[in-house]
C-alpha cells in the first residue's frame, strides 16, 4: 500500500501559510481542553526536545515558554497529530499553581455558549469545569 | 469594572482573517481530542441552533454537517469558548458508529508523536486511545 499522510511514521508536520499548526493542549487527568495556541517549527522542535509547552506567541511575535514567569508550566505527557499532520494535540499536566489561563482560571474555557431566548441567539455562562477525575495518568513521554 | 472580551457575557466569536473560528471536538465521555476543524459563522450559527456539529469544509468551500452521509453526526453536549473568544470547544458524542475521523479511527488523533534517535528527530507511532472512561455524562446542552 502507498503511504500516505495518512498512514505513514513520518512526522511531517504541516506548518500552513504562516508558517504555524494550531497545538490543543488537555489536561491529562480531566481531558478538559486547557489553551489552545499555535507553534512554529522551532516550538514545536523546543517542545518536544525539552518535554515542556512552547508555542508562537503571534501578538508578541516570538518564541513563547508557556508559564516561564508563572512557574505555570506545561508538562508534556502524549504528544499525538491528526490524520493531515496539520494540528497537534498535547496532554499535559500544568505545573506550578496548575492554572493554564492568563486571567488566573485553569482553564481558558471557562464559559458556556447557552442558547437565549432569542432566535439564534446565544450568551455566555461562567461555568467551573469539573474538578480533575481519578483517571490513571497516562504514561507515555514525548 | 469595565467589561472585555474575557469578561462578557455576550458571545462576540472571532471568526478571524478568513471568516473562520478554530472548533476543538473532544469526546464528551473521555475527554480524548477527535477532531478539529473550522467554522464559519453559518456552520457556528447552524451548530448552536441544531446541536448537531457542522464546520466550514476548506477543501470544498462549502457548510459541511460532519457525518451527513456516515450518519457519525457529532451530538453537542457543550459548547464553551476560550478567554478570547476566538475559539470553541465542543464536547460532543459521536452517533452512529461512533467514528470521527473519515480514516475509520475513532478520534483524528491516533497517532502519537515519539521521540526517535536522532537529535531533534521524532516519529509516529500508531497507539489507541484508551477506551472511554465511565464518566458521569455533562448534561447541559448547547
Amino acid at each position: 500500500m502507498t503511504e500516505t499522510i495518512e498512514t505513514t511514521h513520518s512526522f511531517k508536520p504541516n506548518f500552513g501559510p504562516e508558517g504555524l499548526i494550531p497545538a490543543i493542549v488537555t489536561d491529562q487527568r480531566s481531558g478538559d481542553v486547557l489553551m489552545f495556541a499555535y507553534m512554529n517549527e522551532m516550538a514545536l522542535e523546543e517542545t518536544i526536545a525539552s518535554g515542556i509547552g512552547h508555542f508562537w506567541s503571534r501578538s508578541r511575535g516570538k518564541l513563547w515558554k508557556k508559564g516561564e514567569e508563572s512557574g505555570n508550566l506545561l508538562k508534556v505527557i502524549e504528544m499525538r497529530t491528526d490524520c493531515d499532520q496539520d494540528v497537534v494535540w498535547i496532554a499535559a499536566e500544568v505545573l506550578g499553581d496548575g492554572v493554564a489561563c492568563h486571567t488566573g482560571e485553569r482553564s481558558c474555557f471557562y464559559r458556556r455558549v447557552v442558547q437565549a431566548n432569542r432566535p439564534g441567539g446565544a450568551v455566555l455562562e461562567f461555568a467551573d469545569l469539573p474538578q480533575p477525575k481519578t483517571m490513571p495518568a497516562k504514561t507515555t513521554p514525548v
